[in-house]
């Protein structure tokens, strides 16, 4: 660059970022126990939604915990700080025009909170896959419970550490009586009702 | 989700990103010297990119460090992890199917290199932004240089800290004999040559 040059401003929006992608930047945040099938969901809708066009990318325990979180352990400030840095990542992604699916059990009212108000207004839609704990305990898919159970692990949400119900969540999913179709299609309504400028 | 129906493998692939995107995803990694230009010609290729629908996403200081690395400072231990979130994010960027766009100083080898293995093989372009120190000196935008020689910061790269040239970047960039407009054109023209999967 020559000295003379004064460097102009040549930012790209994301305004014209969203423009480019064809819909509006969202973060959809999951939250659930563990074995509640938020992971399943997410996963499901996400597939829905590329049919659809729509550009989506998904934050979920195989491409964070091992990678970008790979440093942090259990502990109540590590898990504080993994939703921190998810929250921060999501909203990367959705300012650059993305639709961000979030995928973690995300306990604390406070993180979830804090992760909404990194967003514009109306661009952070909480999604709670809502499960009683024996249908979630009694699935235990990875076998975790069992674990927490027998003292094996501690702070498990559920068993030794609360899960902090979402007071006024945009969606809200019985996983225990819809179905994977079900509960996709149920979001997508919610999201085409909604002011989210989805078609 | 019923608990007698059996998850899927719903996962949307990379493959299946980068088609809806139109092109593979890619790290293009600027390194250079507080003042070499980096900033300046990435938001400028950013733009030229995004005229040409290229899905672009870029990161910076601006939306980084006071963001998702608002927790660390300027020891060798937090420049390091700075570095190391910065070349994961970028590799979930790319895993979305986007052109990821970084501008940082990162003066170490061995922290550019760690960015380069979290990509496939030849999805990590190194931008090497070459300007001789005086030059990058002379200009100061933000007066660090100053600060620096003034002792007022400590193991700022250039003057009490080493900067560790690429030893075989994909692009090198004369920052002192180029203009921002001819860095962009250089940069898009090696992009189109090389086997990156733009045309």
């Amino acid at each position: 660059m020559n000295e003379n040059i004064i460097p102009h401003n040549f930012s790209v929006s994301s305004k014209m970022r969203e423009k480019l992608r064809g819909h509006p930047g969202l973060v959809l945040w999951f939250t659930g126990l563990s074995g509640s099938g938020k992971s399943t969901i997410a996963h499901a809708l996400d597939l829905a939604l590329y049919k659809q066009n729509i550009h989506t990318y998904i934050l979920d325990g195989d491409n964070i915990r091992s990678r970008l979180n790979s440093d942090l352990g259990f502990s109540e400030a590590d898990r504080n700080e993994n939703i921190r840095r998810i929250a921060e990542v999501a909203a990367l992604f959705a300012d650059a025009g993305f639709i961000c699916i979030t995928a973690f059990i995300s306990p604390f009212r406070r993180g979830r909170e804090r992760a909404r108000h990194l967003l514009p207004e109306g661009r952070f839609i909480e999604i709670y896959v809502n499960c009683p704990l024996a249908t979630a305990e009694a699935r235990d898919p990875k076998g975790l419970y069992k674990k927490a159970r027998r003292g094996e692990i501690h702070e498990f949400t559920g068993i030794d550490s609360p899960f902090e119900e979402p007071v006024n969540p945009e969606i809200t999913i019985d996983s225990s009586k819809l179905s994977v179709d079900e509960a996709v299609k149920h979001i997508l309504s919610c999201l085409k009702k909604g002011q989210y400028g989805l078609s």
